[in-house]
């Protein structure tokens, strides 16, 4: 049987050691074709390129077999020009990350390594997004590996046409990851500080930052699971309709 | 009572004539604050700045009795600063828009104009997103005034937490809008057709263009309700759960 074909991306850039560990680990269960951003697309969400044009070339990073291409687009670009522009069929597959920081929660909506695997999701293509919680550069991802190994066999094998949001526990030598729970996305949100500074000419400016609460008390959030040391695995739609309030909001507004 | 204090903001930048509309139709009916984006914003998504600083101003447009306030950043950071640090008390209402182009179907999940809206309902702030089925700079907002009117006026008496994405047919002098439906997202995506073109220098680089395809038959949808001449009003949701999928990902996953 022919391999499966894996498109990955990222929004952490082609050089993100946790894009690059991700392509090891496709590599051996999968034809890899990686486009990704050029530099740092964090937090750019379901942005898209359209009011100047951007640019990309084929790279070759290291001596792994898979193909690179190397994109000044935001991560969602980089699904699109893959599908329209690069790849010869539709993948089976698209992954994202290793996202170096949390998806969970709230943070799914601003993630720009999400948004690519929510792309791809709107082609009718699986997709997985993974992150680790873990900012740094340096973060270990190891303790992943077979997680993110087995995750993506089963949903390949099944060819379930999901998109999952998945996310792992920081690397901790004392205690190991307790498995696996599929979750869904904790109510949460950013209470922002926003840091004010003044340049050399005395001019204001902010810097955002912010204190991240988690307001959800259910065992099936998935900051909850992270919390206790599971991995969390969040199925994401597309469909952002609140189907709960459509009978209330058709009361409020007497249609 | 005292008037309902009501923040504005929306994608296309705060001398775009749809903002200009929103204003003066808002200040007929509460305490406006406008904190918007400098310039064009769209397909900003919910992108936010966090690798560089941001910077913003109070400004005076024009002789509305509204606060205004012009920052450099997306959107969604113009909602969270303005929580954050302009505005004195929680808002009852942000409206954002309105938008010139449409927010329906698949639309919602890049634009800049439902992000903002999107984050205000994550803190729990009732919100609308108007938008325009109308790109012109010089579209004809006033068939659309009466319905943002009544919408806002009910939702804002109703304290009915919701976020709304209202869409508008295009201005047509031979057919008047037939009324408003509560709606679905319509399942539907871009093509995308990336023109490729190459510099004086001779290298390559893309603009990003493409072709909606709407696939949903449902009467319910909000791009079929749109194309009867009807406004149509979705209630959207920032849980990103597909719930419908948990069951199924717990089989597959052998949870």
């Amino acid at each position: 049987m022919d391999l499966p074909l894996i498109l990955i991306t990222n929004d952490d850039g082609i050089d993100a050691p946790g894009l690059r560990h991700l392509i090891k680990l496709m590599n051996t269960i999968g034809k890899v074709v990686v486009v990704a951003p050029d530099g740092p697309q964090s937090a750019q969400s379901h942005a898209i390129t359209i009011n100047k044009p951007f640019r990309c070339k084929k790279v070759k990073i290291d001596n792994g077999k898979q193909l690179e291409f190397s994109c000044s687009g935001t991560p969602v670009d980089c699904v699109k020009l893959a599908l329209s522009k690069i790849l010869d069929r539709k993948p089976d597959l698209c992954v994202s990350g290793i996202n170096h920081g949390s998806n969970a929660s709230i943070n799914v909506i601003y993630s720009g390594t999400m948004a690519a695997a929510i792309e791809a999701s709107v082609h009718d293509i699986p997709s997985i997004g993974f992150s680790l919680l873990d900012h740094d550069v340096n973060a270990n991802f190891s303790h992943a590996d077979n997680y993110i190994l087995k995750i993506t066999k089963k949903l390949l094998r099944s060819k379930f046409n999901s998109c999952l949001n998945v996310n792992f526990p920081k690397y901790n030598s004392k205690s190991n990851i307790k498995g696996f729970k599929v979750a869904h996305q904790s109510k949460g949100k950013w209470i922002e500080e926003f840091d004010e500074r003044l340049d050399p000419a005395g001019n204001k400016y902010f810097w955002l930052t912010g204190k991240f609460i988690n307001s959800d008390k259910s065992e099936k959030g998935d900051q909850n699971i992270l919390d206790k040391n599971f991995v969390s695995i969040v199925p994401i739609s597309h469909d952002l309709t609140h189907n709960d309030q459509i009978i209330d909001l058709k009361n409020i507004l007497n249609e």
